[in-house]
């Protein structure tokens, strides 16, 4: 009842905002920031609707949206939420203030991912500078295909592979940004397979003998994805034992990598990861790659989180070795924060590998005559053909911190995770997993009549229930944003992840006691 | 020596532009349009620099990346772009100053693509509404995978993708925004493959007899770059012939198929295109869909280009029996101009093939013990984890314009090109590849010394130069920028595509105009 009568209010008040009425003209709302948006002469109703939008934006989704006085989230179910928004497209089109209704709406019940207190994900916080970048993108609109319609971003893109790759600790190869990690990894998949056998690109895997993938229960689950889609099949991807952190046990991969070539299958890939995505564990990759030179297996390291640990001299020892991987995915878009997507795949090789696997010459697009130097034409290098520019956001971000500033926004999340682990172990109920290595903090949270229960029967499935209560009263409440699973024999337990460079020591304070309180009746 | 002088100029302007002074505090230039982003307090300066990039962005992304009265590009060349441009990524950060001269220097030295007289890809402009969407979409930063960190574009999404369908002719089905056509396509390959031989997913294709798809020399490349990803081979593509206009001839296909399952290949899919990327070609679905039926093949309709026309009652007519297809791709970036990108792979099918198809069931991000109906979590029929929104830029365009206005520019997009038919045969030099269907508008320009020339020995090899001359003088010049290729037997010609709404008579008057005084000497 209460809940309906909510609704009606939001409802009420949804409508009424499409009248924004702080923008009217005239209003004396102003600051010393003059000369800005509002200086600009527009002449057309389309810009006009575009510098109010600026406005909601700026207001509601980046201040509001990244201040602690304000919600993570506005929970409402999937079927009211539909009713609220008016999503149905329609025959006639909508006016103005309707459509900046729509604007302020979408922003008020979108989950705040750029906010202090969202840990859900393995990105959090809104970096002005990236986000420059990202609006820019979006304005310039191109792909990135050809110097010709994308010059800046041709050379900007080489730029920033480069730099990625040189704290890997290459001093040449080559790169490419791709849609996400798991498309990345993709591309590992094809690029090794395609260095194995040259001629899987025209013949196909039919007149391929079983080709077999290594990795562990830990990695991510696109490399799974990825041998579905590229028709090796999942059942050809070995799974690798770990040791109880999580980690790939080398002796387990050589072992199990004889035991496929004695069934006749032909290993061909080591898929070993750097800060897996729950317990954000490390493989041994020094190790891994000695496995895999005695093997001649090609060796990719998914460090789309953990990659970003190379800016910092105080912990990039977590990836050593990585500088013997034959291609690495690194994500810009998780630690580093520069938004979705920043995907890496770089690799040490000067052949041209990437290309040959995977080029179409494509007569319409990389013409062979023209005026400029054609090895500026990069996007053949894809599997994609228009492709967006996800260089300038990390590059702009990058010029306005520094790899000094990276640095240490790497380190400070490194301390305050260690902050949060010895609060954890002052305070009662907090059960860690295991000491984090990384910014993944995992831990079961012991309600009050759960502790000293151990004994009892039911104790774990029990506590496997208090997860998902937890988190459902945080949602709803919209205090903050954590995620939680169950995790080989672990019943439902949290992952805290601190990546935001906006924390404080008062976010993590506030963390562990909304936890308790959220739980204090469990 | 005058180039030389002139980048100097250009360095020198680029580096003054570093102080950019129209942003100063309190300077005089105002319009009525008060109470916009200048009024917006901001307590750090991140948002400070933000505000002043969006000015930035506003003037002369925006406003003068769509003026007749500036620019299409300013074309420089690579080595001296990246002198220019000040690309390398340091240990420290820059001052706020430098970094909205970078901003400038992104914005002037890239390719408008919003402006009037971009003609050189199969997108074009700069939809203010759509925009928005993008840069809300972009703000907001998060990933498609959960209704609980995705709740308004969960629901949006679904929303969007129903009324493609509707347009396609589907009352039901599935689909799901991708990164681009390429992939889109891709997916058609895999759910097609995996709807034959389910447990192609686990046990992969060195277990199943070699496959076979049948699509046109006409077709996008991305059939061929998919063959090769999901490991199908290039080599089991099996090119269908064509008709003069580019059409895939049924009777052919017939034959192909035949003779493919004669040599043992499993045939299981059809590549049919509506609107190819040079000629515009429509293949005939209707009599394709018949053949597949009588062979058990999947159809899928690549309509990345032409779905568009969909929206149009009166020319719709071009994918006449679309909604036959098993699976169509549809890129609204390209026609409708939303922004690259916005591209959806929809199907009929209500069984949940494509989730079957991908789904990895990750634990950590599809827990099976949420508070909410799980069927809002749709990231699991995807091959990503992280997924952009791609579905408010549409959304909130269509929402602008309503079906009625995005049919309007899909009609006057063909009266257009209808247009600058008949002025291109009134005037001499202009030699018609074909009459076209669409908007791709593919034609030689015969400069006046070639004239009559045709029956010299090596008028054919000459034409073939005219168009890259033409093609570097105007980007020179900054002037317009069209495309041109050579295709099958044919020696380059322009395409050109007409697809931007701002587009008026005078812009094709003077884009026949262009093309005459480039060539004037020639």
């Amino acid at each position: 009842m209460n809940l309906t009568r909510n609704i009606f209010r939001i409802v009420t008040s949804a409508a009424l905002s499409r009248t924004p009425t702080h923008l009217i003209k005239g209003h004396p709302q102003r600051t010393l920031m003059d000369g800005g948006i509002s200086a600009i002469k527009t002449e057309n109703s389309g810009d006009e609707f575009l510098k109010e939008a600026l406005v909601i934006l700026m207001q509601d989704a980046v201040q509001k949206g990244t201040d602690r006085g304000h919600k993570v989230c506005e929970w409402m179910e999937p079927e009211k939420l539909h009713e609220i928004l008016d999503l149905k497209l329609q025959r006639n089109g909508e006016s103005q203030e309707v459509l900046l209704g729509y604007c302020r709406d979408i922003v008020r019940f979108s989950v705040k991912t750029g906010h202090p207190r969202f840990f859900n994900q393995l990105f959090s916080g809104l970096d002005r500078h990236a986000l420059t970048g990202r609006i820019l993108s979006e304005t310039l609109n191109t792909s990135q295909y050809t110097y010709e319609v994308a010059p800046v971003f041709v050379l900007m893109e080489e730029e920033v592979l480069t730099t990625l790759r040189h704290y890997v600790g290459w001093t040449a190869g080559d790169g490419i940004f791709c849609p996400g990690g798991s498309i990345s990894n993709m591309y590992a998949i094809n690029v090794a397979r395609f260095h194995r056998f040259p001629h899987a690109k025209e013949k196909g895997l039919s007149a391929l003998p079983r080709m077999t993938i290594f990795t562990t229960h830990e990695s991510h689950y696109s490399v799974r994805k990825g041998a579905a889609f590229l028709g090796i099949g999942t059942d050809n991807i070995i799974l690798v034992q770990t040791n109880d952190r999580g980690k790939m046990l080398p002796e387990d991969l050589e072992k199990k990598i004889e035991k496929s070539k004695s069934e006749g299958a032909v290993p061909f890939l080591v898929s070993a990861t750097c800060g897996t995505t729950v317990l954000g564990a490390f493989d041994p990759i020094a190790d891994i790659a000695d496995v895999c030179e005695r093997h001649g297996l090609w060796l990719h390291a998914d460090a789309a989180f953990g990659g970003s640990a190379l800016l910092s001299s105080k912990h990039r020892h977590l990836l050593h070795g990585i500088e013997r991987a034959n291609s690495v995915t690194w994500n810009p878009h998780k630690m580093l924060g520069v938004g979705l997507q920043c995907s890496a795949f770089l690799l040490p090789d000067t052949t041209g590998l990437l290309q040959r696997c995977h080029a179409a010459n494509a007569t319409y697009l990389f013409q062979t005559d023209k005026f400029y130097d054609l090895k500026y034409d990069t996007g053949d290098k894809s599997i994609q053909c228009g492709r967006r520019v996800d260089c300038l956001k990390l590059w702009l971000m990058w010029k306005a911190l520094g790899s000094q500033g990276l640095e240490k926004r790497v380190d400070k999340a490194l301390e305050q995770t260690r902050y949060l682990v010895e609060e954890m172990k002052a305070r009662e109920g907090f059960c860690l997993i295991m000491e984090p290595e990384f910014v993944n903090l995992c831990f079961w949270y012991v309600p009050p009549s759960l502790r000293d229960q151990q004994d009892s029967p039911d104790y774990w499935q029990r506590l496997g229930k208090v997860a998902p209560v937890i988190k459902e009263r945080m949602i709803k409440k919209g205090s903050m944003m954590v995620g939680y699973q169950p995790h080989g024999d672990r019943v439902n337990f949290f992952r805290q992840v601190l990546v935001n460079p906006a924390l404080t020591k008062t976010d993590l304070d506030f963390f562990l006691d909304e936890i308790e309180l959220l739980a204090e009746d469990l």
